[in-house]
């Protein structure tokens, strides 16, 4: 059983799906009856729809993407700063309000309860970037998988693993994990309003859910740390290495696989690049457009260039546009880096995007926009595979031409983008074999309960041995 | 290039090297000219032997045997412990003294460290109970991959990965991995005495060759957390789970594999065993005999039992021995656990044995001795796998006869090890082959230094957050 989330990572999770239906297994998800991405009854999985009033979908994108390009261009950084840890945490409660709303449905439908319970279902998988998985899992007394990068708020791997804040950087921080004294300031601070936003959202919503339906002594964030498995969406060739746990599984760029052929019109428009090659460029799945000085800035300078660039763009023309440049509304974006002419990719910087990079290790100079998209280019960046651009600086002094110039002809970024590949790629097993060898592994084992601490069921102080050092200081000062 | 240690951890590298060799890798071995497990050239490695005055060797082992037992029966429990942390410091300082003569006249003599770094070795593999190999690899300036279970002093869990001492067991304090109060007391005065005892070794004999041979500034812990990968003798099935970190691979049980058909006596001698199967009995490799009143009490139980015994002794024949019991200097024990007809396994609770239990699912009764042991086989009865004797209560009231029958009668302990089986051998990789994979990984990459985090390099104050921690104390306070 599949409780999935919307977006990006829904499209994340149906390729595990289609993997998992592959091999033989039979999917049950559970979706909301306004989703956005998630659709009815598919021939790799079954459906069981919720009636909602309200759900999760490009409303709530739109507004957090419009007034964060506005803020970013607009305001000094601390005003930027604080719109998006303040001004926008009520746009990020209503959305898992709709959550909520969906659960508590689901939940109150007996009949349907019923129906799953009898259905003696192997596991619930789901991302627990809302909580909504976990509550499930628990009602039914399933296993529990997690496909997952992101919690409620803030990274999974903050949850399950010992992570010192002093050389973990925080997402929204801009740090790498090597930081100044102020550096790690700033990523204190940062960590403690993420951890304050996800206890927020927890006990307005989440909790309020496991006290109704679960009974009492059901804490939400000790059902969330007694899932049996995490498929975390990253490895070490992208993330800072870290301290991890057993139980947790590196599946990222499961998602990435050898190019396929090009469509005949792309591979003709690739072709005529001849020597100097193509670029490519994708702001992602949700922005399509972008203000109109912006894009014909990007226009211009795409003009300038000798390459040929293809260019992933809804909006309206831009005035500036130059013959060698396609606009297109959709492109093959994984067949396209793994194409030999490919010589640079711009990109916002969404996971999906820059685990694609480092599979085919293609250079990258980045634009990110929001969430996580600054950090993740971050981490190309400082192993020396791209260049990063800001908002509101891309379309001063010539920036996004030099950029793409630098990485174009400075043949370190290629290089060091073609290591992280034979890195990313020398791994003993497929990232997308081993998140399925460990469903399975659940399912043959009924858990893996053995791979699990139960530390986290500690009080704060036993954890941290604050009441043995104490007691020790004691007795040392009597005798 | 291969600087291995002596012993039980011998027979492990060993294992380690054959499958290397198999797979067309050259190997040199440092040993020296007294060795005691490792020998002169063989057919799948060479060896280069460096004249030394003195080595461990059995002496060592037989005061630590003979000291242990004779404490164990003799004295209260605290005294025990006392002799164990204090009395027997000497003998362990005294070993370490003769690996640091070794490696003293090995960086002594020139010619043979100029060969060496002609050589061109890929890297050095090393089991770093023993400094020397993290020395060699600092002064070849070569990749430094660890076959290891255990440091100078400690595990070496706890010093590569964050280690919660309110969970994680410190050997020798016969703590689980659920700790009353006063077991996390115990549990953390045991850590602060390794703790000490380690940094006691190495600032006496292994910072003095750093300093010697390397220059100034080469701190040896710092040398040892720079190794690029951990291959670690321990697995989740045995060991309780905890923090880990990305650079350490779990090997656990890559000694152990399918049973080959017994000798023809054996095997003639385990079938007349009828219905009623085949029990085993060893002590492991350094203890071959026991205190003779010892040695009769299990005899006369034996002697008591349907089941064929084959008992793995070299001492005198016991007064009792029944006619159902085969005394033997040797067996082929991998062989014989995988057997159908074996019933029971009476071990000391070393690695090795212990590993192959879990893996042929037979159910042991424990007589643990020194070292790990108890900590060992005290992980096979918390799964319900094993009952546990200690040596000063073993030939008291029937205890050892006692023991037996109930692990024979009761499915239970058969069932638990069966389960622990099936959760051991279902892995991705077996874990012989997960060892050579991430080996052959530093050869290619020269290291994996993208695995491992810099964290160590920060001062304590520094990594706990404790300077940002006050600062911000002393911000909120101004205001």
């Amino acid at each position: 059983m599949v409780f999935p989330i919307e977006g990006s990572h829904w499209i994340n999770m149906d390729i595990l799906l289609q993997a998992l239906h592959s091999r033989g297994h039979a999917i049950t998800i559970l979706r909301c009856s306004k989703s956005w991405y998630i659709k009815d009854n598919n021939s790799y999985y079954n459906t069981i729809t919720v009636q909602v009033e309200k759900a999760f979908d490009q409303k709530f994108i739109t507004k957090i993407i419009t007034e964060t390009i506005e803020y970013e261009r607009g305001s000094l950084p601390l005003i930027h700063f604080l719109h998006l840890t303040f001004g926008m945490f009520g746009t990020f409660v209503e959305a898992h309000e709709t959550v909520g709303a969906f659960v508590s449905a689901m939940l109150d439908d007996q009949e349907l309860m019923r129906n799953l319970k009898d259905s003696k279902f192997d596991l619930v998988l789901t991302d627990p970037c809302w909580g909504g998985g976990i509550i499930l899992a628990k009602y039914l007394n399933l296993p529990l998988v997690f496909n997952v990068r992101w919690l409620i708020a803030g990274e999974g791997h903050l949850a399950v693993a010992p992570s010192p804040i002093s050389y973990i950087p925080i997402t929204g921080s801009g740090n790498t994990d090597k930081m100044s004294f102020f550096q790690r300031v700033k990523n204190m601070i940062l960590h403690l309003i993420t951890q304050i936003q996800k206890h927020l959202v927890v006990k307005l919503i989440y909790q309020k859910i496991c006290d109704k339906y679960l009974g009492p002594d059901n804490d939400f964030d000790l059902l969330m740390l007694n899932a049996d498995i995490w498929l975390m969406r990253v490895d070490f060739v992208f993330e800072y290495p870290r301290p991890t746990m057993p139980n947790v599984v590196y599946i990222g760029g499961f998602q990435c696989k050898p190019a396929k052929p090009l469509p005949q019109h792309l591979e003709e428009f690739v072709q005529s690049s001849g020597e100097h090659g193509v670029i490519i460029m994708s702001l992602g799945t949700f922005v399509s457009e972008l203000p109109a000085d912006m894009a014909n800035e990007i226009a211009a300078a795409f003009a300038k260039l000798p390459q040929k660039v293809i260019w992933r763009y809804k909006g309206d023309r831009p005035a500036t546009l130059g013959n060698n440049t396609l606009l297109v509304d959709w492109m093959p974006q994984n067949d396209l880096l793994g194409h030999p002419k490919i010589k640079l990719f711009v990109a916002h910087g969404g996971t999906n995007g820059v685990q694609e990079a480092i599979y085919h290790g293609v250079p990258v100079v980045g634009l990110p926009l929001f969430f996580d998209q600054y950090d993740n280019l971050l981490r190309l960046k400082e192993r020396g595979g791209a260049k990063l651009l800001t908002v509101n600086t891309v379309d001063k002094d010539n920036n996004f031409l030099n950029a793409i110039e630098e990485v174009l002809t400075e043949p370190s970024y290629r290089m060091n983008m073609q290591r992280l590949s034979r890195l990313h790629r020398d791994q003993p097993m497929k990232p997308l074999d081993t998140a399925l060898f460990w469903i399975e592994f659940v399912m043959r084992h009924k858990g893996a309960a053995h791979l699990r601490t139960e530390s986290y069921k500690l009080p704060w102080y036993s954890y941290h041995s604050v009441d043995v050092v104490l007691f020790l200081a004691g007795v040392a000062l009597l005798m």
